[in-house]
């Protein structure tokens, strides 16, 4: 008999290795340490190991955790502040955000977490300003991260644009984003047993120097860190580059050589068929944030197409005004239902290519598959269990048909979640959080939200969700 | 000080009054008996009434239940096993219904209403064969419904069908169901001071002879009971009607003269511009089941074209095999979404309209504006209370733009709903079902589950999910 730290016995298990879903119906699942030693019937795990704690998992469907690829916990703040509008960025999120200070970004995301994590994601790729206050979160509430500044030029004391106006941009601001950059990762990448990771974070090509973007890029790549970075996010940006560089974002980050594999390229919402392909044959993934860019824009980005030319992809839920949840429920879900109808057909996006996407796949296109994203002996063991016996996952049926899968993408709310754990450690335990205490975070959230609102009103004069607000249908 | 039963204070209340949300930011409901004796500020209420009970609502936003405007609870033992796939019903829905007794039926649909008023559904429209045993559960569990046998004149005996073919049709079958559904009625209709009402539910225009769908109306009309029924449902039912009576639903509708203010035409999806414009303009009312006819079809049906043209509509989960769940903040949601993608635009269906659809005008859509859909003084206590201090509820802004309401739209998950009640009686509490014993209704839908699919195997040779199940994709 081996020794290990944890046996979770009688699962229902969805290993998501090989093509499929890796399915076991009376699955076990043996750890040491952060690491899965050994995955496979109980029976068979039983026989072969002694543990210091036993799980069973009868009653429970275990997978790997979810990964949410993009998503700005900085700006948790605004939730329901900017949708249902035109100009979302100019009109919604600039007069909030002007009035939003990191510290309070961060207690935000503190809120933002919590509430991803009750829903099954254990990883996140976070993308904000002040990454270094928003880490402690992370490592107080045992989520892992892959984090990177918003490397942006644009002037602090930036002013509302009119929707088609040429932003300034400053790249001594730039620098001194970049600088930000490097400085977390020299502090945080590889932190609590590379839990936390630091990448690169160029906010966009429309939205720093030239100069700036390759110095950005030669640094990630030094120390071997991907970017992450937003490309051909809107017609916005395509707007902004073809007035100030005289070409689209693909054809201009291609001259510049940097599409390629430590590309993650975020969005996509205006890439045309062959810039679509031109990116996924480079080796770039592409993160799809299905429920931001559906409130926001009214689009459906051409995840299809990535998949079709041979792209790698991973889901996102990029931030919650204008989402306006953090959930990989949501994500897969819209996923699929959103291809559906932009191709009329219900073949499109089945549940197990979601599933997957927001698995094992996600952990390909965020250079994390060798490390999360399915069960296997030697991986981290970031793992999630559901309640079988919620009434959104019943009934559970083995066959002839079986349909545990498509329950988790189109039933399941969040709250079947029960236990969540990343590197063996619960972080999750009857549906709630253990590292810190919710009411308190929600408390200071509402209470630096409501500063920020205080202080943006003057410069909401155009939003019209502050006149639906005032006519009562707010 | 006038006496009432039950006085809620301090609540961020949602009347549903006027033409937005109605909002109120530290509201009071008085309640007498049933019946809503008073809503407005707390200050005003408390100088006004005491009360046998007091609900301090501190923390919670209040709003009106919501209406699920059509739902086939009797297919809840299905839930999983027919979406991501093409000919839902013929290859996905009917080999395991022929296995499905409306004993079991009545199982499933107990926990498919438990699922739904777990998530803030108060009213169901429900539609079954065999309504006859799934109303005990409505009563036993205290929500309120407006139920209807589905009439049809399918053959028992009905084999597996092709794609295409024209089915057969037998009027003595459509006559026993037509009796059925008269039985409902005077068995059922009216009881519990009126919390169940009875219509009539022709199954579509292409499943019952022209007579009996003619007889059927007189029927419901003779009584005041409103018709409920599928209407261009499909391509399907499409081509079943010119192939039979050489036109389409809508004309053949109209010239039965079976369109006007007493039909809830369901879905709608392939109505043309004009049909749509003519049937909202007899005064039918529409029910849009967006999850439903986006997992089946990958279609947006016209529910835009339908108001714009002054029609009244409410929104549906339709059944869980193919949607794949009951809950109402699901519906609004893809109701909003799916509708930003048809046209493109951010700023269709917003928040609130959404919202009114699943309660006030929802309401209007299935005959029961007096009685329910908003707060008001003489409507009937269907009330929810949502807990504001869920992360993602946070943060509540009252101004200058109000968060509430887009959040509840677009982030709640449904494990929001603290408690909900019909007629004042507490259906749900501390989120919990009080009527009926969940775990103990869940294990009994499981084996009766496991039966049908057993029962089914031989007949779902052609279903593409089998072969996924075969492969390991599910």
């Amino acid at each position: 008999m081996k020794s290990v730290d944890t046996l979770i016995t009688h699962a229902r298990l969805l290993t998501m290795e090989g093509p499929g879903v890796g399915y076991m119906p009376d699955g076990a699942v043996a750890i040491k340490g952060d690491t899965i030693e050994a995955a496979g019937p109980s029976e068979e795990l039983q026989r072969q190991y002694t543990a210091q704690r036993y799980l069973d998992a009868a009653g429970d469907i275990i997978l790997p955790g979810f990964i949410d690829a993009h998503i700005h916990t900085g700006l948790a703040l605004l939730r329901g502040t900017a949708q249902d509008m035109e100009h979302w960025m100019q009109l919604g999120i600039w007069p909030f955000r002007r009035h939003l200070s990191e510290g309070a970004a961060a207690l935000g995301a503190l809120v933002n977490i919590m509430e991803a994590m009750k829903a099954g994601t254990t990883t996140f790729c976070d993308y904000n300003s002040g990454m270094n206050q928003i880490l402690p979160h992370y490592e107080q509430l045992g989520a892992r991260v892959r984090a990177a500044e918003t490397i942006h030029s644009l002037p602090a004391d930036l002013g509302p644009l009119e929707p088609g106006e040429l932003y300034p941009l400053n790249d001594t601001v730039g620098a001194e984003r970049l600088e930000a950059n490097a400085a977390l990762y020299d502090q945080w990448h590889g932190r609590w047993n590379d839990r936390i990771t630091v990448m690169f974070g160029p906010q966009g090509p429309d939205l720093i120097g030239k100069e700036l973007l390759l110095e950005t890029a030669h640094e990630a790549r030094q120390r071997g860190a991907g970017l992450h970075m937003h490309v051909a996010q809107g017609d916005r940006e395509m707007e902004q580059m073809e007035k100030r560089w005289g070409c689209r974002s693909p054809q201009y980050l291609d001259q510049l050589g940097l599409l390629g594999p430590d590309l993650m390229a975020v969005h996509l919402t205006e890439a045309s068929a062959s810039e679509t392909e031109l990116i996924a044959r480079s080796g770039a993934s592409m993160i799809y944030c299905a429920g931001s860019i559906g409130i926001i824009d009214g689009l459906v980005p051409p995840i299809a197409a990535f998949l079709d030319a041979g792209g790698r992809a991973a889901l996102g839920s990029d931030q919650v005004p204008g989402n306006n949840c953090a959930s990989m429920f949501n994500e897969m879900k819209l996923t699929a239902l959103f291809n559906k109808i932009k191709q009329g057909r219900p073949q499109a996006f089945p549940a197990w290519k979601v599933l997957r996407l927001a698995t094992i796949e996600g952990a390909e296109a965020i250079g994390l598959a060798d490390t999360i994203g399915s069960v296997k002996p030697g991986k981290r063991a970031d793992l999630i269990a559901l309640d079988a016996d919620a009434p959104t996952l019943n009934p559970v049926l083995e066959g002839p048909v079986r349909n545990i899968v498509p329950n988790i993408v189109y039933s399941a709310r969040g709250s079947e979640v029960r236990w969540s754990m990343v590197d063996g450690d619960m972080i999750v335990e009857h549906g709630q959080i253990t590292g810190a205490d919710e009411k308190k975070a929600i408390k200071a959230a509402q209470a630096a939200a409501e500063a920020c609102a205080a202080a943006a009103v003057d410069d909401l004069r155009e939003s019209p969700l502050k006149k639906w607000t005032e006519q009562g249908y707010l």
